[in-house]
């Protein structure tokens, strides 16, 4: 997907919980909460809670109204996705939800640029969330039973990440590309990197060869959330088919804990994690001109816990965007 | 949201189970199962297996290959949208998981017609689903229990319907608008319709007043689904804006049923109600010319079990497509 009209990101925030803000990006967030209810009942509140200060946030930051975006692309990990629903039930933007699961920043900012792109359009909002205690008691265990996390399991980042697209802005969106599912079998929940390797693999060697680039054409390449265990993976898939991403790879799950630090195992996970590295740390150094030209290629594992308990194996997806500073 | 290249849908397929063969459109459908699990061995699987089916007949009877489609907009009610997933995983179709509850076939074939009409796909296609045993087990009680069902339930159709979109075919879409969360405060979980009907007439609403039109303007308006219960409510609530939609309205929760023969209480509902009532129906009615100028409404309750139980109350939303029979 080429974005011909060189829609830019007018204005992005980003939330984060303690943990993250205890983490090497920690200045970066634009807000962060130690208290991890936000103040509201539940975890579950607590998650639509940071999606809307994150679109808040956003907003205001960009001076701009919540009635001037004409559509805003959401999405999250829980059932039903109702962080979303229920985080921006209260602005009346036009709402679009979205399921890619860690997959979704990459998909709601795609889609966001496309409809600026063509018109359909003024103004776009893209935003996620995860909370580690809402996925938890979903997709794993309760909180209380206290389980142990094997090696190769992620940490859900509690986090959210807004961008708003429009015409303007240093960083533009170039190109896109709309990932297939991929799946290879794996069946451990506790190892979704392994899952979403060969994803990020196929999406991101299909953007190198539709655009006759290589990594080494980039500032960086970031995945997110992969994880230690996925990271390797990728690398080693893409070397078999020579290309060298190694020194150009950034995962945002290693980005945004400190895995000798913190007791995360395998690094982040969640649509927050690579949500708020994008919303908070990178564009954020795209802006200053650190980075000039890079990749964001999130990752999605596409298993529900009742996939899981019927047998089913993980299947991934990944999709890939293209963002460039304005010289 | 205004196509200016008339895209228009070049194959469509419903596929739908055994209560909605026996009901009043079951000569409608493209294929129906007296098998509520499909041959397979949970209801989870058997939904994800009537997507499967939409796409590959959609495919079949427009002579197209699934390796020609550019991307496929795919949801469903389950968590984490896993009928769509594993429904779709082996196509290898680029894709985008949408969550619209039982919007989604409305924000499905908007955005399909979208990326289409702004020239990032040749070819797009659409599909929802949903399944009564899979719903039921998911949202309310294992069905063993047998619980009463209230008079405002709604029975959520096993069904699918998948449209594919290109230049091409007898249906153009012509203008599409995405709604808004609306929230009126209904928590009756076993009264969608009700949650639902303001959401409808908001966008209904808008519709009308964007484009200058009036209900009279339209071969007919189909909302899905919004049961007697909501029905009544959409044709109350707009009359109180002066906009007599009472007779030109159809639902096609109160299409699918024959509510005096079959026990489904206030009308079908789920994804895959208007999904196949749109698929089977309304598109062979306009290739006909039965129809030649419709909007399709389809609204979606964006609630969880979850968001249930911590209290929330029920938001709604709804997209409208307009549909015109080329001359």
């Amino acid at each position: 997907m080429v974005f011909e009209n060189a829609p830019g990101i007018l204005s992005h925030a980003a939330i984060a919980g303690k943990k993250e803000a205890d983490g090497p990006l920690g200045t970066d967030f634009d807000q962060t909460y130690d208290d991890t209810a936000l103040g509201t009942a539940s975890w579950e509140k607590a998650e639509a809670e940071l999606q809307k200060e994150a679109v808040g946030l956003a907003l205001d930051k960009g001076g701009l109204k919540a009635d001037s975006v004409d559509v805003i692309f959401a999405g999250d990990l829980l059932n039903q996705c109702i962080s979303s629903t229920f985080g921006l039930r209260d602005f009346g933007i036009p709402f679009l939800g979205q399921y890619g699961a860690c997959s979704t920043m990459a998909q709601t900012l795609l889609l966001a640029g496309l409809v600026v792109d063509c018109g359909a359009a003024q103004l776009a909002a893209a935003v996620t969330s995860s909370h580690f205690c809402s996925a938890e008691r979903q997709f794993r265990l309760p909180l209380e039973y206290g389980a142990q996390r094997t090696p190769t399991a992620q940490w859900t980042a509690t986090a959210s990440g807004c961008a708003i697209v429009g015409f303007g802005g240093k960083v533009k969106l170039q190109h896109a590309l709309v990932g297939k599912i991929s799946d290879l079998g794996i069946k451990d929940a506790a190892n979704m990197g392994a899952a979403m390797a060969p994803s990020a693999a196929e999406s991101l060697a299909a953007y190198f060869e539709d655009t006759g680039t290589r990594p080494v054409d980039f500032d960086a390449v970031f995945t997110g959330d992969l994880g230690s265990v996925g990271s390797e993976l990728l690398r080693k898939l893409l070397s078999e088919e020579n290309i060298d991403l190694e020194r150009k790879h950034k995962d945002c799950g290693l980005m945004i804990y400190d895995r000798t630090e913190q007791d995360v195992h395998a690094g982040g996970s969640g649509c927050g994690c690579s949500a708020s590295v994008l919303c908070g740390h990178i564009l954020k150094n795209m802006e200053s001109g650190n980075y000039k030209n890079i990749l964001f290629a999130a990752t999605g594992a596409l298993m529900s816990p009742t996939s899981q308990q019927q047998g089913e194996s993980i299947p991934g997806i990944a999709h890939v965007v293209h963002l460039v500073r304005e010289q």
